[in-house]
């Protein structure tokens, strides 16, 4: 099925599938802040069942493999999946972003030339907006590449008010900037979050607009169970912390997703 | 108007227009310390009512977009402005400099490869030069590429003293260093600074000079007001430090450009 | 012999023979955890007295000479060994891994074309797993290309059990990640070390399973030694740090090896 | 004279003369440890009044340019001297090594390959070698290519005993590591140095072993007067410290060269 004699560049697309798909939507959720992105991403695929038919090698990955629990290993990669539905999809997830300032342009391109011959014309990308506090109630954040975008989407309850300047770095806003030059148009939807630790609460939050966006019908059971576990951890920590102990103990609780 | 299979490199420059110049004169001002370049850049272009022909675009740029306050994003780039007058302008500003030394390079050779082709032969390079301590009437030091150079400008009020060894680092230099050898001359005018905070003073100080030199006549008024601003939050930041307190609401503070 | 019109590149294969070889298996020991994977790699070859055939230059070692005892200079460069016995071998070793992200793909890549054109179908790489604490009887945990393998290795006594999603980073990890897109199949070889010092018994854990696998003969008596060396350096610089002096005269000898 | 086309890549050299040269020795001195090689250089360029021809620029060079106590500017580079006499010399110094590993390693093989076009064949490397105190009397070290050479130049005084398994980092390393696979050979001259500040006195002490070598007749008075002018700002350092004050004021000359 794959290449033999492939060799890994910065950005080396591996199909599995060419599925055929009408104008479909990109949807991006790599990890960032609270890694509510991906978290959303994932879930995504997960609820509608979606398909992956490419991996994503890249040069400017981690040089690693990662330990699977069956003890098999898995090359650092991104990857991509396709749903077909009223809206046809393609989603954009995987474990890394490309490490160096030119590897997060060259993903990026290769990954909008790809959707681009598939007649992409409309992004959203995923992400969490730090705020360094606790929220209970997240709000999502907008940010658009038109006007008439934001006109559109405020509807769905999005914020788009001053962020006093503020800017949105990686994949998020890459693909929007550039996309903008191959006539794509796409928002990046940012759910408020601490920042401090996986917000499985603020992916949902992200979730539910672009669901609704998207007119596809989907549960969260698994987010408020992985949001449940999170906030159990976080309650561990903080008595760890005011008991004075055990920082070591929490410390790798931090990163569960 | 913009090729949609374009792929950004190290310097992809995108054309809105193509102006006709006659051998322009080039002003760089991007950031640096106390963003005397940039400020004063900026404020030239508004002044004299001077148009944006192209962006600059690379992968040394940081991979992320910027939100304006509306809302819409915009994706990290330089700027080129033109102006047709007794001397015509071409005027380089931006929100970055090249992140990586390669990228310096490259970004500052392209620029003078374009310039090169509307017979550019005059570079002026404005920046900030640090000094440690606050200034009230900011002196402007040179460097020039060529001897003559020096006499020509002297009489502006521009000091050409030595400054022991010194050297320019980023576009402000390179692009001299680099157009001497495409048969450019030039001068880099650098504003006293303290280079804690961004200076409207030294902005002034330096255009004051560039203006007197090109000849063209244009008001300080704006500059005058964001001088007097950050005056008063520069007082403010010292009486909080005299307070010992609220660092935190000073801190975002100093970079109000 | 050597090429005069050679420049070294990312990754430049310098041919001192041209072994005829049957479907060699790879063996990859480079400096990691503990120095593991190295110590085996050598020892191997010693014992078996593999023959050089190949240096590898690169861009990404250390611009810089190793000087030998006798005065004469070395390139910074890994090496390649064969031996030809009931199964073929090829063992990587050397004094550096590549210092960058892209290097290490590129180097890999590499050196997986040269196996594949021998027709290299398995591939073992040796390492060292880090825990922190002393361990007298090391055990040797596994990760595997394919589940298959997992099941035949097994018996060997190597540990496949989770490693709550770890990871391996460097050639290791690499060689096995990117041979699978090169239809090869192998397994990382981890010895259980501290991975505070140089752990010669851990190599020899590794080794000793790994001769198995092979069914090839060889003495562990030079590992021993260099295990009792190190073993009395520990004790030294334990009462060194009991006698809270001397980290100085102990600092330099955690690196022997 | 310069090429008006001309772009600055990873190693470009700008000739402003072609000289005929012989088998021309290559001697190399550039910044590192106490500065020792590019005094050395330098020093040697002036006492026989070799001649620059060539200037070799670097995207991997910092991106800036030296101001001049005139005022001109200079970008950085590095320089090509040659000297016709009873043995041609090809003499390289400048105020920069690469500052990438890869630059490194392309500086260099540009180097070898200009001079290789002239048929040279022996390479002296400048140094110099920290010993963390002060020398009075500087050693000088070495470490060459091929053992023969160690023979041919033990009699000049030059030490070539066991260094420890230590590395020559840098342009001084790589000359001769790459020289050697281009058939070239040559001895790294390293005078022993404290490291702390620039050594003239151990610049001296290279200098004179290898005008011994090259039999070339030259005068040390102004390398010299920097060493007292030196060790007059070490003892004023060692008093402003024992004084506990003025570290300021101390701090520049450090790097007085």
């Amino acid at each position: 099925m794959e290449d033999k004699t492939l060799r890994i560049d910065e950005a080396t697309i591996v199909f599995s599938e060419k599925p055929e798909l009408t104008e479909p939507v990109l949807i991006e959720g790599l990890p960032g802040v609270g890694n509510v992105g991906k978290l959303a991403a994932e879930h995504l695929i997960d609820e509608i069942g979606a398909t992956k038919f490419a991996d994503i090698y890249s040069t400017d990955f981690p040089p690693q493999v990662f330990v699977r629990d069956d003890g098999t290993i898995k090359l650092a990669r991104n990857e991509l999946y396709y749903w077909k539905g009223p809206v046809d999809l393609v989603i954009l997830t995987g474990d890394y972003q490309g490490l160096s300032t030119r590897g997060q342009y060259v993903l990026v391109q290769s990954i909008l030339q790809l959707v681009q011959e598939y007649g992409t014309r409309r992004i959203y990308t995923l992400g969490g907006y730090g705020v360094g506090v606790e929220v209970d109630e997240p709000t999502v954040t907008g940010a658009a590449t038109h006007p008439e975008l934001i006109e559109e989407l405020e509807e769905y309850g999005i914020v788009f008010k001053d962020k006093g300047g503020g800017g949105i770095v990686g994949a998020s806003g890459l693909l929007l900037g550039i996309g903008t030059m191959m006539d794509m148009e796409g928002v990046c939807l940012m759910g408020e979050t601490s920042g401090y630790m996986v917000d499985p609460g603020s992916a949902r939050a992200v979730l539910e607009i672009l669901a609704s966006i998207l007119d596809v019908d989907i549960g969260y059971a698994k987010l408020e169970e992985k949001a449940e576990e999170i906030s159990k951890i976080a309650q561990r920590i903080k008595q760890l912390e005011q008991s004075g102990g055990a920082d070591e103990e929490a410390g790798d609780l931090h990163y569960i997703g």
